[in-house]
């Protein structure tokens, strides 16, 4: 029997196969795993800690696999220019001017709105990777981190310092944080690196068992250039460089064609779907129900806040039901339950993270939604509401690795109104020096 | 001096120019109109009631252009199927089953759920109209209601009970509910009606000065048949009908081809986008930038919550300015500002209704959304984060013809749990019937 145990008490729990039960949800604190899902758990044993889950749903912590959280300083920042005058005319700039300081403020923002909207877990590509580590051990959230890599524009030794920094924090850092930190190699994406650093990088990382994750196929701006120079298909091209191993996970993945899907099926490459980023920044619409078709492990991400602008996953599921079916052309394409699968096992398999889903054995990541609010009744359908009515807002308490980050809509890691503040400040000082 | 006046005091206030001032609003509660906009407005006279907007934008109510509110009752009860099947498989047979009280009770839900998120003002096509009328008088919104027609597959003699239903209703509740309802005449869509008497319902309409308000161009399978038969585009056949009046309000246009949109803007006729249904049942991508191009006013709605599935205007705020991105294939295409136009001058101005600007003169229609959550941090543009980042659950204080209607959270016209409640118990109630 575990000594130190959390009781999320009378609640309904959706289960992996997207059934609804009553039942409380047993967790033994010392192992960060769910011991039990069942009736009446309570009467059995000591329990530590309870969490009140009546009226509420037990789910997976939600999995925002795509981001780069540190921008939420730069949340409206910028918006309604396509993505490259965005990048190049303000992204980039006030990127240049983020401190080490701003990132971990930025980040610890993120964080916030990510523990209060459900998310758990969450892939993380930016800089200043130690801040970010920080304050992801702080919070007591779980992560996939790594150091964005852009070798265009600089010169060999620049280059070559930005891939081994990669490399280098990949290294340092896995397993942090009691082992809720995991690491991969991020070159930016197939067009912003080198070929001969991109297969270096690659090979490097795979040889010490590190994922890559890089963003692909995300305009037709990136895809054709590839195409017109190389002749092949972007993701070919990254088959070629050795990018396509079961560990790596690509962002958006919107342009790719029957072929690229199947090399994606055979290789177990996971596709991070951003619906939100791709339908501000104008990119397109991923395949979304061809690749679940083909068999490839999908997961959502929502991007940077200034690309979205929140870090709510909850909007990327209504988003990716939504834009899967006007991409589908049918109506029935990408269903509820698709959605909810995309955004807790689907994220989970493409970090090759623990969570996911709410049974014995599993990871004690999960999320209770009150599904008392008006914009939630009736019930015919728990699974719809998930992915098409229920907010960010509507979280009660959210669970990490066994640890409550948030009781009744009050973080208990992060100091929110602090936080808040700090990237305020941060912001506004930013915004003066970027200009 | 008014006598009985409301001051909403300490906020930040959004102007119809989409610029945002430190500002008090006095309202005059007995005309209901807004008195006067500006800096310490406390100081200069006896205030009745003060809402406190420290730390809120002060923002028109939102316009809610096109819904069917009862529909709230089926809110997750069939997802994820074509339009045809849909309606025909599931809505159809379930909305045979309402009862009057069924709707108003469907109607109350809606309406709770709207004045949480900051709506003020809706349009409403659907049946039982006495019902929803009652509803919106006792919930203080404003609305033009009415009663939707369809006659294929009627008799003669049902048919022009049904037209004659839908006069006699707009006839009758014309200014009810002090004004704050008004009426329109509702062919259900240019398909479901026949000709002549689509065409005498449209006249009788106009003659006696009432809007009318009807599904136009919302599927390619509602479009194609026009063409084939008539030789001609629907919104020309509308045209020819007598339907497109400066008063006339269209909900969707999602496939409206460029005469078309030259013939809207020739008119006057308003276009209401519903992004997320059209996105739900993956109607297609109206032509917003097109739109606004062309001088045509748009307005937005969410339809009914059955194809949504929520009542959140802030959601079709977010939907309808990253869809027009793509549907335009430029990130630059219905910007913020545009998108919260839509949502308030735009509505009104589509349902002829008083509303839509937070100005002296203006309707005391207004929503105070508060501006201090994480995932509204930092501020670097309000009314990106308007279009954006902000979620109804956002909204404080909601006011609508100079009355309160929420503050702080709270709903003052209705009774939340009991409404709820009661929505709950007839849902299931009604699956039973319709099954």
């Amino acid at each position: 029997m575990a000594s130190d145990t959390l009781l999320v008490a009378g609640g309904r729990v959706l289960r992996p196969d997207a059934t609804v039960v009553d039942a409380d949800v047993l967790i033994d604190r010392e192992t960060g795993r769910i011991e039990a899902v069942g009736p009446d758990l309570a009467a059995e044993r000591d329990v530590t800690e309870t969490l009140d889950a009546a009226g509420g749903l037990v789910m997976p912590g939600l999995v925002n696999a795509h981001t780069h959280v540190a921008m939420t300083l730069l949340r409206g920042y910028a918006d309604d220019k396509p993505l490259d005058a965005w990048l190049r005319e303000d992204i980039w700039p006030a990127e240049a001017a983020l401190t080490a300081e701003d990132v971990r403020a930025g980040t610890e923002l993120g964080l916030v709105e990510m523990i209060r909207s459900g998310t758990t877990t969450f892939a993380d590509m930016y800089f200043h990777v130690p801040e970010i580590v920080a304050a992801v051990d702080e919070a007591g959230m779980r992560a996939r981190v790594g150091h964005g890599v852009v070798t265009v524009g600089k010169d060999e030794a620049a280059a070559r310092a930005d891939v081994r920094e990669s490399l280098d924090v990949a290294r340092e850092y896995d397993g942090a944080a009691d082992g809720r930190i995991r690491t991969a190699v991020m070159p930016h994406s197939l067009t912003t690196v080198d070929e001969t650093l991109l297969r270096e990088a690659v090979a490097d990382a795979h040889d010490d068992g590190i994922p890559v994750h890089t963003h692909a196929n995300e305009t037709r701006d990136e895809v054709e250039p590839i195409v017109a120079e190389r002749g092949e298909r972007p993701l070919a091209y990254a088959d070629d460089v050795g990018l396509l191993s079961a560990s790596d996970f690509l962002a958006h993945g919107v342009h790719v064609d029957a072929s690229e899907i199947e090399l994606l099926a055979e290789r177990g490459t996971a596709v991070v779907h951003c619906p939100a980023s791709n339908m501000k920044l104008a990119s397109g619409i991923a395949p979304v129900q061809a690749l679940l078709d083909a068999g490839v492990t999908v997961a959502l991400g929502t991007d940077g806040a200034a690309s979205n602008n929140d870090l709510d996953l909850f909007d990327e599921l209504r988003d990716a039901a939504m834009l899967g079916k006007l991409g589908a052309d049918d109506a029935s394409a990408v269903p509820a339950e698709a959605a909810v699968q995309m955004a807790t096992q689907g994220g989970a398999a493409a970090l090759s993270l623990p969570g996911g889903r709410v049974e014995a054995g599993a990871a004690a990541d999960l999320a209770v939604v009150d599904l008392d609010a008006p914009h939630l009744a009736p019930a015919h359908d728990l699974v719809s509401h998930l992915a098409y009515a229920v907010r960010g807002s509507d979280v009660r308490h959210t669970v990490c690795d066994g640890q409550v980050l948030m009781r009744d809509r009050e973080l208990t890691t992060l100091d929110e109104e602090e936080v808040v503040e700090t990237a305020r400040r941060r912001a506004v000082d930013l915004v003066a020096r970027a200009n």
